[in-house]
Formats: structure tokens, C-alpha cells, sequence
């Protein structure tokens, strides 16, 4: 178990790191992130690429914590200060009392990502999700059920942004990502490494409750105003899910949640 | 079309009720509530119940609105102030550029709500619903899959709340709702009207997957940490969604999309 590091002094070097941490969280922080909250900084333990640098947390909380400190390596700094001096340090009130600083894990290039998947496979791919709420949700449905990885097109923001990590409930540290370089043609990429894309749109041909996922499936989704790319939609499979009457609307996170239990439910289901 | 009122005062006693929206939601609005933005005001417009009793606008959202306040009865005030008065009166930048202040309509009780529903249908059933967020997820869920109501109980946030609607995209204002009163027996109450209640949870008899939807059903949802009342849950039949390894954890507002599409593709469904 790391030995606590006492912080009495909100200036002290040591702890710069999580200084002022909304106004770090717009300039980001250079191969560096913050997991906040003790079931995300659990999943950033857990996590098998990315490392725990350091972690800070509140005088009151140390008892409560240590079963999670105690599966950190030895030689992991854990700062500990008062309620109030933590609070100066963060620039709000940090209720939920202990922060840590991430190291980013190197990200696979998509084809590797695609290529180390099993025979029966399942990838969510994003576009345009540029909202940390929505790719956040993405995260925690891709985590409840079971998906392989996630691939982000180069218009989605960051999963590693303080706020996708909290609302994905640590699943963004958790379940495997790539990114598309610019000018990646992702169909080509899945057709060559053995994928179907699943192109979800309000104007998808075939209706999601009849659709038989393929083996190796690329759910694709779009963000809830443009949707997908028109020329992606125009070349991929396509599957709508009916809704009733003219509110024709649903969130990106809860579609994701939808099409992931269908396929779920049909991988577990008798052949 | 109504005719437009010129504000050019913060402080004009005609458009008090929208002033610090903020502060007045925190308040309550004793019989009304604010709804904000272009959608949302459609849909209070559209609704039957609410009433739209008038409406605060941008100078510069005038042309383009006009095919909205075309719908509005001719006596309804549409008052109109340039971006400058319109974010001292609500305190704060009202980018969306439109506010109507709403009249709720009578309630229905929870019993006269079910009985008026025809014989195939499906009620949302809430149970502790605290967060706005998650509230006015479901509420859009119910609309989008044609749910024919939801029933509240004590414990529910306010559907009405400006939070709420906005999440809903407006579907708090459309779809049907009653509230539980104190003491009720909920399960009591479903049964005596020919509903059948199936009650999600982690630890449910049955997987959602296979589930054949009772042609009345009512699905009950909890709030996320504690979920439905052990009580209820001993009582009903139970359902639940299978998820991937330990990442036992899935939004309630996610939760009723994919319960409710499920129920919606049953119906669909050829017999």
C-alpha cells in the first residue's frame, strides 16, 4: 500500500497537477487526464492500459479508500489534504473527495484494434459525437454489454475528458478505442478485416428488431442532429428503429443502448 | 396571429413571471411552469391539455417563429424584447431566443388515467425518478415508442420542471400523466384496472429478451442506485436486462428505451 503524502499548502508543487481543474479540463493536459470519483478511479486501476500517476483525496475518506489503495503499486503518490485545502487546490467543492491524475495508455491504430477481435465480435463506431454526455452514455452501454472496442472518427471529442469519464461510470478507461485517422475510409477498413457495418438512421432499410446482427459487427452511429455522413449511410447496411408518430426523436446514448441489447440478446440466444 | 407587445424594460410588470428564470425554478410557479425554446414551445402549443398563456421572444426569432405564433389563439400574449432586455429579465444568455410561460392542466387521477387507455396498451410506471435528467429521458423514450402514459409516485421529480421538458423535447408536455397519491397500492391499482406489471430490476426472473409483453402492461422502473421498492419487487413480475461480466450498470432512462422498444417490436410483431 502507498505511503499518504500530507498536503497542507494549496501552492505546493507536488500537487500542480490538479490545480484549478475546469479551467485545465479546457486546455487540456498534454498525455495526462483526471478520473474523479471513487468508482472511476477504481476502473482507472483496473484498467490495463492506462496508469495511475498519482492520486488526491480527502483527509476523511483515507479509511473508506483503502481497499483501492491497497491495489495501487507501492510507489504510486497518494497526496491527502483537508476538505478545505482540497477544495482551494481543485477550484470547486470535491464532494466526491479524491481525484487521480491518468496516464494515457498508447492507442492501437483501428486496424489493429479490429484485427485483435474474436471471430464473434461487436464494435460501436462514432461519428461526430461531439458531446461528452452523449459519448459518455456511448461508453457505459458499450461496457454493459459487452462490446469489443469503440472507433471514433476524428469529429468526436475526447472519452478521456473529465466529464465523458464520469457519465461512462469509468467505462471509458475500460473498454478498447482507436481512432480513424483523416481520410480513413472506415468501410474499406471493416470489409478488410472481416467487419459489417450497421449504419443506424431514421431512414435505415431494414428495422432493428428483425435485423440478425453479422459475426463481426461495426455498429455505426451518427450524432443526433446530422446524423451519419450521407456518403458513409449511402454505401452501408442500414437500420432504422420505428418510433411512434411524428416525435420522431431519440437520444444517440439510448439508441446505442438499444441496438447493443438487440445484438446482445441475439448472441446469447439458441441457434 | 397574435400581435406582438414591444418590452424594451427589464422591469415591465407584464413580463414578470419570467423574470430570473433560475431563481423561479428553484421557487416553483405555483399552476405554471416555462418552457423554453422553439420545440418545446411547439409542443406546448401542440398540447392538449397545457395551455400556452404567453410568450417572451427575441426581436430577431420573430420571422422565423411566425408559423408557430400562427398556432397560438389570437388573444395569447407574444411579447417581444431585443437579446439584450430578454437576458436581464431571465438572467442569463437566453440563446434558444423563446420562453412561454405555461398553465398546467388538471391532473387525472392514476386510476381514471389507466381506465381511459384501450385495451393493447403500455404505461410507464415510475418509482423515486429524482433526477431531471433521468426523468426527462424517459419521458422522451415514452413518446418516441408511443407509450400511453406514465403514473408517478411521490418520490418522482416534476415533470414539468424547465430541466425536464428540455431533456423530454418537450414530451413531458404530450404524453399523459397522473400521479400516485399517498398510500396508494400501485400493484393494487393495475390489477383492478387489467394491467399486468412487470418490474424491471438486476436481480429479475425473466430476461427482457424473451418477455411477451402483456397486452396492458405497466413497466415499472426505480431510481438508479436504490431501484424499485423491495415491497414491489416481491410482488410482480420481475424482469431484467443481462449484462456483460461485472459492469453491472445501466441509465434508467436507457433502460426504459430499450424496455420500450422491446414492447413496441412485440407489438409490431406478426401473431
Amino acid at each position: 500500500m502507498p505511503i499518504l503524502i500530507p498536503i497542507d499548502d494549496p501552492d505546493d508543487p507536488r500537487i500542480a497537477a490538479y490545480r484549478d481543474v475546469r479551467e485545465r479540463d479546457l486546455v487540456g493536459r498534454d498525455g495526462h487526464f483526471i478520473a474523479e470519483g471513487a468508482v472511476v478511479v477504481r476502473s482507472l486501476v483496473m484498467a490495463s492500459g492506462h496508469r495511475a500517476r498519482s492520486l488526491l483525496l480527502a483527509d476523511k475518506r483515507v479509511t473508506a479508500l483503502e481497499p483501492l489503495l491497497a491495489k495501487l503499486p507501492a510507489d504510486t503518490p497518494v497526496y491527502a489534504a483537508g476538505q478545505a485545502v482540497l477544495d482551494r487546490i481543485v477550484g470547486f467543492p470535491l464532494h466526491r473527495g479524491i481525484l487521480a491524475l491518468g496516464e494515457r495508455a498508447p492507442q492501437p491504430s483501428a486496424a489493429d484494434l479490429l484485427a485483435a477481435m474474436p471471430a464473434r465480435a461487436r464494435v460501436v463506431m462514432l461519428f461526430g459525437i461531439g458531446n461528452h454526455d452523449n459519448l459518455g452514455g456511448i461508453y457505459r452501454n458499450a461496457a454493459a454489454f459487452g462490446a469489443d472496442g469503440v472507433i471514433l472518427d476524428s469529429g468526436c471529442c475526447d472519452p478521456l475528458y473529465r466529464k465523458a469519464i464520469r457519465v461512462s461510470v469509468g467505462a471509458t478507461l475500460l473498454v478498447p478505442t482507436a481512432r480513424l485517422t483523416a481520410g480513413e475510409d472506415p468501410l474499406a477498413l471493416l470489409d478488410a478485416l472481416g467487419f459489417e457495418g450497421v449504419a443506424l438512421s431514421p431512414s435505415g432499410a431494414e428495422t432493428l428488431a428483425r435485423m440478425v446482427p453479422p459475426p463481426r459487427a461495426a455498429l455505426l452511429f451518427g450524432s443526433e442532429g446530422p446524423g451519419l455522413p450521407p456518403a458513409l449511410l449511402a454505401r452501408a447496411r442500414s437500420v432504422r428503429i420505428p418510433m411512434a408518430g411524428d416525435f420522431d426523436s431519440l437520444n444517440v446514448a439510448t439508441t446505442s443502448g438499444i441496438v447493443l441489447h438487440h445484438c446482445a440478446a441475439d448472441q446469447d440466444a439458441p441457434r
